[in-house]
């Protein structure tokens, strides 16, 4: 575990192991500490010591330096808190009430199961997911959280429509006996999983809460607790819908529950992250419990048997039109087997027209080739316009492009391939696709739901 | 010009045209006002007014109604508007004063020159881009502006390589004798062409400023007006960089100007749809000439010689990584003679590589044979990172993708383009796209940045 460290170091480490409580007198200051593994990157000269109050400072060996082994016993978390960061610790058994209402948790990776890793700087799985829940003793009170199931682990960008499936039926089985559900994996794709399973949960009145975490568990500014919390009050409450239910702002304060068709991950780390785009969020869920509607257009709870409705056509393509694109990759993608498009076109739905590479002959060919193409806005916020220019109406009304409302990009990516999944026929493609499903196409935009 | 009203309607109006003013008496109710126009949508038994307050009704004709023509005059600056809607007004000659400092305006289309079309209910063209100046006094006690130019008129949508080319070069030209330069083009792809030619101006020290409007001239709640006005207010202003000046909120208080690189349409019809993106905006600019710095880190006027140098590469393509996405699109754009992508990976950069169609070989086999591959932040905000994840470190230690840092994926797809019009070097293109030449790379975001 010394193996980060310059050999320099490790000399004078000679009879001290990670772990051990050791003092580094530097010059006329003198540091105590438990002694901590190094990371590949940075400085091995450097020596890492968690302090009493929790933080690890790094001491650089330079001058003269002693090292001690200290003879002060260390209070007794901070030894909890170092073999939680190694791995090491020994979990207690979870004991849930049995008469909380009962809610299953179906986790599959992605940060909110990992933790730091020493070697690499980076982070690495938890061996066990159920290692988290040892850390949130709150859940116990609110939920009986026993059904903890694990399909699968993987990181979220390595989703596919077989893991959107396996989740859509264990989900429904799960809801079928227990109050809610709550799934987790890594955040980058959540919006494509909560947006695919809106679609694929037919006659859903219960809560399906989707959560996960931007920073890992064993770091001091870690999301997922709050996160699971206000999940768990998610899971147990009135509302029948699929949502995600992440950090409202930067601090821990409450989180918002998103419709799980209008969130978008919008940032690379902010653990606020998660915006509702086009509508307002459907409620605050305070980790006290307390929950505020804000959106009163939700589904309410009620015992109906929930449906998994999993066909899927995976040979859909999500492409962009901007400046200087060319609509050749549509060709060859059909060659290739695809069934079906989603376009993000600027402004209200543009392609280039009178460009050197003309994209609507193209477009109307697959259409009347039966191969449906729509148009989704690349601006994220806003709707597509189907009249306002007049290349708009040439696209929409004479080529029959499928307009996607004001639904996001990967919503429509997602709905689309659901939607093949059930019918090749294209007009009742087109008429699906333009049909309200899962809280997808909103009629009319409120002023105050940009950027918020 | 009564061509899309119903018979019955057009039958009623007999002996009346557009723009007469009339009378209808429906019930107990009374409308007076100038008669318009109809769109082909809608209905078409329901007559437009224009009333004298300027606003346009539409009376529908059921039960009984009285049609006359009126005898009352109606007030001139309506007969003004009516006029101008129509297309028929006469416009005054523009005269400048030659004492107020020269700003060049070069207006290529887009909704700022355009006017509601009634047949289709559409927008069109104005014929003389000049109309919309004759509408703006104040723009004459701001600067002198008698260089108009017009060197093309097409939809943003179309605009492509050669086109920008042209705008480099002819706004170097005017810069150089001018104190500033404002351009105007459709919103689509605005933030196209400023990232485009923030590269292109070399030694750039005078103001460029891009504008354009989300609402034609012609109607009440256009943006066109104020942004002209705040744009030429910047264009004589001391900031020396390619910005986008638009309305930074719906009302009309204020423009935001951002920087050329750093902004975004996001929001497909709202006046303040464009944002800074990983940074402040640079200034507020207010129609009153007022200029509150809010970015500090802005390049200062100075009496240089600024140079066109517009070598682009247009076989650069951007392309979207997301959850089923399958790279094989790569390959075939290099033999179509593709020369560098951009790629937008979910989160800090990830795309599929445990998944089914795994993307990193693919990746890795380009850059060996010498053609770059970028990664840019699909969550829009927020930097790529290339440390936390293990498979990021393989994407971009092991197979040497370039990540954008906290680039826009549209503004790494121009930098790119424009980097390989210069060299096809590798090792140098990896260099340049990693060195901030524009603003382009921030390299601390600061907190208050987020969906502002």
């Amino acid at each position: 575990m010394l193996e980060n460290y310059s050999p320099k170091i490790r000399k004078a480490l000679k009879g001290i192991k990670i772990g051990d409580r050791i003092s580094i007198t530097k010059g006329k200051k003198k540091y105590e500490g438990l002694l901590m593994p190094r990371t590949e990157t940075g400085d091995s000269n450097c020596i890492v010591l968690k302090l009493d109050n929790g933080y690890n400072i790094g001491v650089r060996s330079e001058g003269k330096i002693k090292i001690e082994k200290s003879k002060k016993p260390e209070p007794k978390e901070i030894k909890e808190e170092l073999e939680f960061e190694l791995g090491k610790e020994k979990f207690k058994k979870i004991k849930f009430d049995p008469k909380k209402p009962k809610v299953s948790l179906i986790m599959t990776g992605g940060t909110i199961i990992s933790k730091v890793d020493y070697k690499t700087g980076g982070v690495r799985a938890l061996e066990k997911p159920e290692e988290l829940l040892t850390n949130i003793p709150e859940l116990r009170d609110i939920a009986n959280m026993k059904d903890i199931l694990s399909p699968f682990k993987k990181m979220s960008e390595d989703l596919n429509y077989k893991d959107w499936q396996i989740l859509a039926k264990l989900t429904a089985k799960e809801l079928n006996k227990n109050q809610g559900v709550i799934i987790t994996q890594g955040t980058d794709t959540l919006h494509f999983t909560s947006a695919v399973l809106s679609f694929m949960l037919k006659n859903l009145y219960k809560p399906v809460v989707f959560t996960a975490s931007q920073r890992s568990s064993d770091r001091g500014s870690t999301d997922a607790f709050m996160n699971l919390i206000c999940s768990a009050h998610t899971a147990v409450s009135d509302i029948g819908e699929v949502g995600v239910c992440m950090h409202a702002t930067t601090d821990d304060h409450y989180c918002f529950l998103i419709r799980g068709t209008k969130v978008r991950k919008m940032h690379s780390t902010r653990r606020d992250a998660f915006r509702s785009i086009n509508e307002i969020p459907l409620a605050k869920i305070w980790p006290n419990g307390k929950i505020d509607i804000l959106n009163e257009n939700y589904k309410k709870r009620k015992d109906e048997k929930v449906v998994a409705d999993i066909k899927f056509e995976p040979k859909v393509a999500l492409l962009k039109a901007y400046p200087g694109s060319e609509p050749e990759i549509l060709e060859f993608l059909v060659k290739k087997g695809y069934k079906g498009f989603v376009i993000e076109g600027t402004g209200m739905g543009h392609v280039p027209t009178r460009a050197e590479k003309t994209w609507i002959p193209t477009i109307k060919k697959l259409i009347k080739d039966g191969i449906p193409v729509v148009i989704a806005p690349q601006t994220i916020y806003g709707r597509i316009n189907t009249n306002v220019y007049s290349y708009l109406r040439v696209l929409f009304h004479e080529a029959k492009a499928i307009p996607a409302e004001d639904m996001l990009p990967e919503t429509a990516y997602l709905k689309l391939g659901w939607v093949l999944g059930h019918t090749k026929n294209l007009e009742k493609v087109r008429e699906m696709m333009l049909t309200n499903i899962a809280g997808e196409i909103t009629k009319r935009t409120e002023l105050d739901t940009f950027l918020v």
